[in-house]
């Protein structure tokens, strides 16, 4: 299989460093292809803008999304942008690692999703009409594909619990897990997430490898999330709401899990 | 008063670009000052790396923690860095007005917030220790500004919805108005969401502007978000959890608010 690793943090050594090392080498042993976009690394450039798009009227207003559209359909993306597409491509799993900052993924991580999602790839996916909102949310061109955040948190499990005064972690992620990742198809695994990480003795690291370990030998065992299908008959079509009677007990992100 | 207005939108002639304008023309018309920081005018770097220390070591790893201390501490932060903080500080009201890509703010603004909300000035406030968890979610800072999220999506409103498939949008936007605005210290307004973008005639576009005007004007007469105080009483420290009994009746992000 062929595993994607998107990977935003500034410092090699570093314990994300570590874990990305660890993984890569976990992945490989099991006769897995990994590749790597060490964001940094690479320089990437985070900020989407005029200069993405290579066939372009200076002199014209930017539209966002249709140029983001005329490009991938001429393939006139920057080469950046068309390499990283590849890679998804070419990939049965994508893991994106990055450190929590602000509840959420580090600005060059963000403009990875910002520049590489082009439309007619990472949205603008099948029929857009009053009886179908496009394939996604379920389906869309990454569907038969699977993806899993690890993500790093200085705060400790209990701030991000059910109660914790951070918000839930699964809700902190939602935006990322079901509007990044399952939005175009993925099957999204639950996240692994790394706590306190200014406390990261001998004894906590050999725990948190053990579990990572863990969780990449089983990445194509592991039951994904359960979120509905935008177009599997739960949400109305065009409102997307959910339909009347579903998930009635529950309130909350949760309603769109199907159990 | 002095407001603080951070833009995030590539194209000055976009529906944002309207909309910043109305914003400019409306707050300095009723006598208030306006700072603009328009972040992809400025070419605003995204990305918190090594280079916005001037006082490192580059033998040494980079801890973006203790860099973001030292350099705070000792005024060796970048010119960028340290500019954007004085209008900070010289705000009363702080107004983030971008387009939702991906159900959250554009790269160029993340890394306005990674890399302007240092440790001493974001972060990293008041007394950390097991009895005290630090100087934030309604203290820090910013006690005592305000601050507005004003976004546009081309998804219906349906779409965020209670019910939406998107996610509600108060959920959606929890990260940022909980985690980056109230975090810090800022009474939060309820966001301003415009949605369909995709199709502003006149008559939608008219009555944009009237309730843009109005939550203008309102901007020191609108009740604030009513998140719970870290250091109010509602949570146990360290653990941060909200106290039993509180909330009983809610589930989700919203046990967070104080009614």
């Amino acid at each position: 299989m062929n595993v994607l690793i998107v990977y935003a943090h500034p410092e090699p050594k570093s314990l994300n460093g570590a874990l990305r090392d660890f993984a890569v080498e976990r992945l490989r042993r099991a006769g897995h292809d990994v590749q790597l976009s060490d964001l940094y690394a690479m320089r990437w450039k985070p900020t989407f803008d005029a200069a993405d798009f290579l066939d372009r009227d200076p002199n014209e207003p930017l539209d966002p999304e249709a140029a983001s559209k005329h490009a991938y359909e001429t393939a006139t993306q920057t080469p950046d942008i068309a390499a990283e597409q590849d890679k998804l491509r070419q990939a049965d799993v994508l893991i994106l690692q990055f450190p929590m900052w602000w509840y959420t993924m580090p600005a060059i991580l963000k403009g990875w999703i910002d520049r590489v999602y082009a439309y007619g790839f990472g949205y603008g996916v099948g029929e857009h009409s009053l009886r179908k909102w496009g394939d996604r949310f379920g389906e869309g061109t990454f569907k038969g594909k699977r993806a899993m955040l690890v993500v790093t948190t200085g705060g400790w499990a209990a701030h991000y619990s059910e109660r914790g005064i951070n918000g839930r972690i699964d809700d902190l992620l939602f935006p990322i897990n079901h509007g990044v990742l399952y939005y175009p198809g993925f099957d999204v695994l639950p996240s692994f997430v790394v706590y306190q990480t200014g406390y990261m003795d001998e004894s906590h690291y050999r725990q948190t490898l053990f579990e990572l370990g863990a969780r990449l030998d089983a990445l194509w065992e592991t039951d994904p999330i359960p979120y509905r299908m935008q177009n599997g008959g739960d949400y109305d079509i065009p409102s997307c709401e959910l339909k009347p009677g579903l998930s009635a007990a529950r309130s909350g992100l949760d309603i769109h899990l199907a159990k």
